[in-house]
């Protein structure tokens, strides 16, 4: 079992869907990740910063799924990363209506000294450069560095993204994210410009449509489990990323054929993720749930052509 | 084996992609369906019309390929139905330039002698009435029926396409159609819908992300191989057609584990189809390349998570 550094907001989130809507709920990328990690038990810290507005009820309950929160950095006199949305009809778009920093302006990520010899890092959404400074604090080589970004750093720090890209080994993006980076419609021909960029593996997301895995010639697609409904999607890429980083930080085993497994156990745990909304569903699922969805999609996947 | 009865336009088609433009070529949903299932040696008959205008190097093509074309009726004095279409830069959408119906106008399909007990009946998208009729023809009852329809007979004919849905066993149709004849956005529930009106399995086209098997409670999700680039879509969702009818037709199988095996085999003809212009990629394709393309397949969808 490997040690596994996840970085990310740890944020408050006010969510509006067609189905209802939401007062200051707790959100932000390292708690999805945390909480779909830490179905793999794996020995896990979260990277943040909140302000002295934040509940420690929150911290608790990460602490309480065995994610080490020490690293998690408490402003007492600043308000913690405030963001609301809200979703269109279709559950794909949506209306950012507020983004507070607050603390998150000054982040600067410390790696507890425990966990600088981590074998997985999982970058979440952030300034490219505080990912950055991240990697850099690592005082042996990851085996595996996983990014996730998105469009917003694309307009307004580029190059700083494509200097932290070159440094990591997974990049997770959505498809519109990564047509725009490399200016390329085919996502074949996407994830080979990406491939160009640093990264050996590239996960492209497409939200309802599944993901897909690149590496070399090798290409990998999870569907997403068809839902017949989706509440909220908001988390669902963390949640995504987090049961990526964390199954492959329990197996340890960091090969193509591994990292498919690592992608449909993300696929799997982002399906219950939208069921409610914010991580009301992630904080009460069960292994046994998760192994009989897993079982589901095995089913929505799995054909019977003997080829010689 | 399973007699295979094909219905569906046999046609000139003028197409614009981003790519490039055609003068008239051979087109039509029999054509593609034919060209698909050919790759089956199953026994199949296409039932459809043409005018004088129409080479008969082109019906040579499809009888070379052992497609009986007793059933296309050739009216001397009319002209071949032509339809005409340019393609956006995304390839998912595109305008109608010129439709003329011609002959099509007043098809009145005859199904051979022959092939009037054929195990396997597969429709392709023409006025619901027309396809009713061909039904109506069949002396024993088909173990299967496969209907393939468009957003354009639920705008001008709903009853009539309600009326035909009653009596067949497969319906394969796009998301998009598929929301509009339910009004449902989740195509779980849609599916579920459509199979209230009669279809016990329902095909529902993600275009480039795919196709969804629902029957009952059980689910199948077919990729989409990745392509480097798509040239011409044309055709793809009546190859797909084509690939299913025929391997079901050859397999004599109608269980929904062997509708999967058909689903991957539409997929993987259809993959081929959009890499030229309009037929051009069928009328070539070997079995060779069909099964290596099968072996992607695999390995783009199979992965190895040990479950109890």
């Amino acid at each position: 079992m490997s040690k596994l550094v996840i970085v990310g907001t740890v944020a408050f989130d006010a969510i509006e869907t067609p189905f209802g809507k939401t007062d200051k709920i707790l959100g932000g990328a390292a708690t999805f990740i945390g909480l779909a990690a830490s179905h793999f038990n794996v020995d896990a810290t979260a990277v943040s910063v909140v302000g002295g507005d934040f509940p420690q009820a929150y911290l608790d309950l990460l602490a309480n799924k065995n994610i080490d929160v020490s690293g998690v950095e408490i402003i007492k006199n600043g308000k913690t990363f405030f963001w609301s949305g809200r979703y269109h009809n279709d559950m794909n778009t949506r209306d950012t209506l507020v983004t507070e920093l607050n603390t998150l302006e000054n982040f600067n990520p410390v790696v507890p000294e425990a966990y600088r010899d981590a074998e997985v890092v999982m970058l979440g959404n952030l300034h490219p450069l505080v990912q950055s400074s991240v990697i850099d604090q690592m005082t042996k080589k990851p085996k595996l560095v996983v990014l996730d970004t998105m469009n917003f750093w694309m307009d307004c720090a580029l190059n700083e993204l494509l200097d932290v890209i070159k440094r990591i080994d997974v990049i997770t993006i959505n498809d519109e994210e990564a047509r725009q980076l490399t200016g390329e419609y085919s996502l074949l021909v996407a994830a080979r410009k990406i491939h160009e960029m640093g990264p050996k593996y590239i996960v492209i997301k497409k939200g309802e449509h599944g993901a897909l895995l690149f590496h070399n010639d090798h290409v990998f697609y999870a569907p997403a489990l068809p839902l017949e409904e989706v509440f909220d999607p908001t988390g669902a890429g963390d949640t995504f990323a987090g049961g990526f980083a964390g199954y492959l930080a329990k197996t340890n085993d960091f090969s193509f054929e591994n990292m498919k497994n690592a992608v449909i156990y993300g696929s799997t745990l982002a399906s219950f993720c939208v069921e409610k909304f914010g991580t009301e569903r992630m904080q009460y699922l069960s292994n046994n749930e998760v192994h009989k969805r897993l079982l589901q999609f095995k089913q929505l996947t799995q054909f019977d052509i003997e080829l010689s």
